[in-house]
Parts: C-alpha cells; sequence; structure tokens
C-alpha cells in the first residue's frame, strides 16, 4: 500500500476501506508514513469528510494503537462525561464525585486547556499536592474505592490520537468533524467504559458556533459509539456565555466547591444535574430521569457529595483542605474590573474572546508548552439579560503581573453587547441526541 | 507570521497577500514552517486554488529563492519552450538547435522522465558523453555561441520549487494547474529568457484530458508571464496518440535526427515547425507565422538545423558521430511485437498507458531514484485512423530481459480500441493561447 494513493482516493471523495485506515494510521505510528503525508490526508479530510464506517475504522485505529483499559473488574457501571470544551466549564470537577455518589464509576481522562478553552487537569492542579499522572493501575484502583478519579492522558492511552492531534494542531484541521469524533470517541472508548455522556457545547464560546453544526457533531459521536457497541448520548448546552462566573483554575475549583456545598451557581448546578442524571440512565442505575435529578440534588443537599470531592483530593494526593477552606487555593495579587462604558442589557458577548482574554491574564495556554498561572482569571459580574449601568464592572480580572492585566483588559473590549431590551433568553440545555434520535 | 494561520485562511478560502505567500516559502525553505504544514497548505490550495495574483506571488517566491540567470550581455532574443508532457515529446531535442538556425537564443533547462512521461534529458544522455550537468557559467556560454543548450535544474535554480515538487509528489497535490502553473513558470522565467512558448498537451497521454482542462492551465500560464511582464503563448496540442513513431530514449534521439535530416515523422516535423514559428514571433523575429514556418522548414532541408544539433551535441560533450550513425546509440537486446487480437481501424489508445508500459520496458522511472535503460522503448507501428489486421503488430517493444519485456506488453492490453470505422480526425495544433485571447 502507498500512503500517496491513499491520500488520492479521499482528495477525490473516495471512501477508504478499514485495511486502508488501520494501514495508514500504523504505518504512521511506525514512520513509514510521513508527517506531511498524514498531514495532507487530514487536510483531504477536512474537504472531503468520512462516511459513518471510515469514522468508525479511524475511531478503532486510533484506539487500538496503545493501552485499552480494562476495568471489567469493578461491578459497576462505568460512565464518563466529556465536554466539547467551553468558557468556565467546570462541570467534570462536580459532577465526577457527585455521580460517584449515585453508584456510577466514573474513570475519566481529561485534558489540558488550549487557546481560549480551560482544561479540567490545570484547574486540579490549583489544588496543592493534586497528581493527575497516576500510573493507570493507581487510577483504577481509586475508580473502584473512591467512585471517580481524574488523570490526564497517559503516553500508553491513544499514541496515534496524541500524534495526529499534534499535527492537526499546527496544520488547520482542528475543526473537521469526522477527526473531532474519532479523536474523542478513541480517548474515551480507550477509558474501559460502559456508557458516555457528552456535552457538546454550542455558541459563541463553543467550538460548535450553531445548532445544527453541534447537532451533526453529536449525531456523529452517538453513531460511533452505537457501532462500537457503547450506549452513547449527546445533550446540547448553552455556550453563549461562561458556565458559572469564575473562568480560571483556582477560581473554577472553590466555584466548584460552592456548587459541592449545594450553595453554587444556580446554571452551574443545574447542569450538572442535568448531565448526572444522564449518566445515571446510561448506567442503568436510574432510567427516569427526574428521579435522577432528585437524587442527585439530594447528594447535594445532604453534604455526600462534597464528602466524595474531599475523598478523591486525597486520593489523588491533593491538600483536602481547601475543600472547606477555598481561600487556601492561590490567588494572583492584581485586579482591576471592566466596566460598562453605557448603560443597558448586557444583550450579548462573544464568549470565545473571554477565553482568549483569561489565556492573557495567565490562565490559560497559547501553545502546549506554556505554564499556567492558577491564581489568574475573571469573575463575571453580570450575564446575558442582566441589566448594568455606565461604569458598572461587566467582569473582574485577576493576574500576576500589570502587564498581563493590561492585556486581558484590553482583549475584552468589543467584547459585550448592551441594548436597550434584554435578549430573549436561551435554554441551558437544548437537543438530547442518543440512539433512538 | 504562523504557518498554521495562513493554512487556515487558504482553507477558508480566503486569499493570502503577498507578504504572506512570500513568508511561506521562504520560512519553509529555512525549515522555520515544516514539511507537514507546507503539505497541508498545498491540500488547501488544492481545493481552493489560487487567484491570479496569488499565484503571481507564489510563482515569484519560488523563482527568487534561487539564482536567476542573467543572459542580458547576450544580444538576441532568448526564446524557451516548455510541454506540459506526454508520450514521446522529444520536441525540444529537434527544437532547440531549429530555431537556433534562425537567430533565437535558446537557454532550456528542462527535466527527467518519471512514471508515464519521458524526459528531455534522458533522451540527451542516451548519446555517448552528452552532459546535461554544466555549471551556469558553461551554459551560458553555449547558448551565445552556439545559440541552444540543454541542462537540468541546478541546485542553485528554484531550490523552493524542487522541494514543494519532490512534497507534492508524495502527498497528492501534484495535479493542482495554481501549483502547476507557478512550478513551470518559476523555473522558466530564472531562466533569463524573454518570452516562453507553452506546449499544453491535451488528451489520453497528457496531465489534462479534456481541451477545458488544458485551456484553463494555458490561460493560467499566459496570464502569470503577462504579470511578469514577459510574453508567453501556448498552444493546446493533440496527446491522444504518441507523438511520432518512437517512446523511449536512445530512438527517440533517432526519430529526432530523422526530423533533422528533413526526413522524419510528418505530424511530429510539423510541430516542431508550428511551435518553431511561435518561437521566432514570440522572440520577435519574424512575426508572421506562415513567414517563419517557411524559414524553419528551409532550414531542415538545408542541413543547418542537423548541423546545429551536430554543434550543440559536441558543445555538451556528446559524441557528434551519432548525429550521422544514429546506429551507434545504445539499444536493448530483445524485441517483440504486440499484435492486434482483431481487425479493423484503431479508433482510439489510453495514450497515458504506453508511457507506463514503456516505462515497464526500462525506458522510464517510477520512482526519481530509478535507473533509465536508454535502449529500451516503445515503437509504434499503427496511428489513430488506421487500418490494423488481425494479427498485425500495433506496435513493437524493446528491453534488456525477458521479464520487463513481458511486464511491458502485458501493459498494453487492453490500450487500444479498434472499430468497424475510422474516427474523425483530430487536429494536431488546437486552440492558441496569448496576451490577446
Amino acid at each position: 500500500m502507498r500512503a500517496v494513493d491513499l491520500i488520492r482516493k479521499k482528495r477525490d471523495g473516495e471512501v477508504l476501506q478499514r485495511h486502508e485506515i488501520e494501514w495508514f494510521v500504523r504505518a504512521h505510528m511506525h514512520g513509514e508514513v510521513t508527517d506531511y503525508q498524514a498531514a495532507a490526508l487530514l487536510m483531504a479530510v477536512f474537504f472531503r469528510g468520512m462516511s459513518g464506517p471510515e469514522i468508525v475504522y479511524l475511531t478503532r485505529a486510533l484506539m487500538e494503537s496503545g493501552t485499552i483499559l480494562d476495568l471489567s473488574h469493578i461491578h459497576a457501571p462505568k460512565v464518563d462525561k466529556h465536554s466539547t470544551g467551553g468558557i468556565g466549564d467546570k462541570v467534570s470537577l462536580i459532577l465526577a464525585p457527585l455521580v460517584a455518589c449515585a453508584g456510577v464509576k466514573v474513570p475519566m481522562v481529561s485534558g489540558r486547556g488550549l487557546g481560549f478553552t480551560g482544561g479540567t487537569l490545570d484547574k486540579l492542579e490549583s489544588i496543592p499536592g493534586f497528581d493527575v499522572n497516576l500510573p493507570l493501575d493507581r487510577f483504577a484502583q481509586i475508580v473502584e474505592r473512591v467512585g471517580c478519579a481524574i488523570i490526564g492522558q497517559t503516553v500508553q492511552m491513544c499514541p496515534a490520537d496524541k500524534k495526529w492531534y499534534a499535527l492537526r494542531d499546527v496544520t488547520a484541521t482542528v475543526d473537521s468533524i469526522p477527526l473531532i469524533v474519532a479523536s474523542i470517541m478513541s480517548k474515551k472508548l480507550a477509558e474501559g467504559i460502559d456508557a458516555l455522556v457528552l456535552d457538546v457545547k454550542v455558541g459563541t464560546g463553543a467550538f460548535m458556533r450553531t445548532r445544527e453544526e453541534a447537532a451533526d457533531l453529536a449525531h456523529a459521536l452517538v453513531r460511533v459509539g452505537r457501532e462500537m457497541g457503547k450506549p452513547v448520548r449527546a445533550l446540547l448546552t448553552d455556550m453563549n456565555q461562561p458556565l458559572g462566573a469564575e473562568i480560571g483554575n483556582a477560581n473554577e475549583v472553590a466555584e466548584s466547591i460552592a456548587v459541592l456545598q449545594n450553595n453554587g451557581d444556580a446554571r452551574l448546578t443545574e447542569l450538572c444535574v442535568t448531565l448526572g442524571a444522564h449518566m445515571l440512565a446510561a448506567g442503568g442505575l436510574e432510567t427516569d430521569l427526574p428521579r435522577g435529578e432528585t437524587k442527585l440534588r439530594r447528594h447535594l443537599a445532604d453534604g455526600s457529595a462534597l464528602a466524595k470531592f474531599r475523598e478523591l483530593v486525597a486520593a489523588q494526593g491533593g491538600d483536602p483542605r481547601v475543600v472547606d477552606d477555598p481561600a487556601l487555593l492561590p490567588s494572583s495579587p492584581l485586579t482591576a474590573d471592566f466596566v460598562s462604558p453605557v448603560a443597558g442589557y448586557l444583550y450579548s458577548m462573544r464568549a470565545a474572546e473571554i477565553g482568549w482574554a483569561a489565556m492573557s491574564l495567565g490562565a490559560g495556554r497559547e501553545r502546549a508548552e506554556d505554564a499556567v498561572d492558577p491564581g489568574a482569571g475573571i469573575t463575571m459580574r453580570k450575564r446575558i439579560g442582566d441589566y448594568v449601568e455606565r461604569g458598572e464592572p461587566i467582569c473582574a480580572c485577576r493576574a500576576a503581573t500589570r502587564e498581563k492585566l493590561d492585556t486581558g483588559l484590553r482583549r475584552l473590549t468589543g467584547v459585550f453587547t448592551m441594548e436597550a431590551v434584554p435578549p430573549a433568553p436561551t435554554p441551558l440545555v437544548g437537543k438530547v441526541v442518543d440512539e433512538t434520535t
């Protein structure tokens, strides 16, 4: 087989066969297919797309490039949640201990922040001592004993996806639905899970800007799950403004703790409970969604979710005292408000820009090798629909240096639109896509 | 500037600016832009195309990556011809000495065969001693003294084109009009010429299979010439069957000598005279095409073109005796006829397959690093429109080994179509595209 022939085939809109995709992925891992040939194929896929079977073959080939976790000795439903990425999305920190209280085991392999999106691992690492680089056997032990564990992608899992993703990142081939689907699903299905709930973000702070794109992605993800024998359901959720008030790392941990204390942001709490109920349903523990939600709200109210989070932090080497005293979390010294230049209703925001501003403050990464300042970030004072006086703060920025603070503040100009009337409200949770839809 | 941003821009159908294209080509040469990023850009160009100005910027950037010959001390029109490649295309060997007789200087930088097309350099190297690797100053001296010289692309000229072409070859991005145009024009305009005549081949033995594609390519080539201040004209010529009877290397030299002896294939002679008249016109020596043709036919008749070829061979170190005794040229020992299985008119041929068959016989290369057997090749016994008896030879194959001979013969099966009536004749020279069209 020759790489150039497979590239030409895809370029000309033909469908690649299973053995061709498997050969390409494997030969690229072994260095027989070069990075420039892989890059050409990726760009051809960007333009030509992939058929349903092609996406499944690619997912499987990426997944089988490394270790596939075997958690079959854990006799409980193992369900994970994956978000396509947004601004202020700290759901994993809350959801993992919350559903673990209800008997779901959550073996979560998560990612770092890049560009305008933050990463669960960076947030957790703002807890002193928290270790996201556990060996896989230790990870499996914590999942079994505590009910949830959150680590980073190891070199053993999906090495081909890692190689492909690094290439996509520098060749402008990230935003291709077949490639996104194969990347997500290969990593998640390598976790040894029984089912998966996907939070597909849609809006100005998401990769998918329109409901149509998001629905296409959701359907493609669910289809691959079905073909690979794993129940997958996807929820389209609103990302036209940050989720919760906090964007950053340590401040997002603090906000997550507030939700776990049953005293947090209502919209963020609602999303966690909704996603959690779907995880219980997907795991077969409670198929009635309202009953599942009630059960989870009880775990927030009675302190068991908070206790589970404390247990998780301790199991992964973190300082559990932060759970009761978030003031122990790092916080950068300099703050400044971003105030509204006019009075009016906060009508819309270019939410991804808030993510870029947070990155400029030090809370995120421009390149994968950059360091993150755990104490930097943004606190939203206003939400879409709120009335704002002239000179009133829309949000507050926090950074380690004057220069970063100024850069972050400047990036916020032009991000918020004010109108004389509030916009029609957008539902937090839109369409639910599963095998029946 | 970041490569990924320029790739994304092109991917999304935007137009790249001059400084962006120049930066990309230069940064790729210096290794700041990687091969995989260049490959992704090439594939994006394949799908999105390039605007007229973009093609000009790319041509200039590739050209300026190396030495641009300065032949301004030669006080005569310097005109070259370039063919887009076909089967049995030995025109350069005849045309260069022919128009040199009429006062045009021809500084020809030519290529080698690859895949189904042969190369002028390989053909010339079948003449014992002929050196196509002359230093540029020696090349310029021969152009001035003899009137023509033919060498290969040196490392100094258009190194960026060389790098891009090697990448295109293995990433299925060769057949893109903007990339073909920039590659051809950068190399030709680096020769220090005043004008250029292009032979755009169209048909089953050409890269461009339809007249529409060929016309698009011709217009794009002429447009770049105009923008860069060099008169360029392009002739669309028939490549639905090999040009002349011989396909190979030494046998094509022998056939060229026959034309220069005014005793050669009529169709091949006609094409050389037509292209030559356009070179005289483009160089301003004889703007009336029929008068130019008459002049050139006289140079064939009076032996001056043959003498000029002898002079060229001697100047580049070749054995000039072959010009008078082509039997001195190498010839492989084994021959076999390919006979017609039925009687009928030879209606059509998949001419590129004849090129592939010649390659299998040893006359061409599958990979750039392969060696060529100068004595191998094919001799056509029949042309389109000829009546062929059952069992009568359509062509004869020649190779060094039985295995190669058999492989070549097998590749010819299914190539020729016979019908009860002859096809309507196709004109040899179709449309002429110049700055006025």
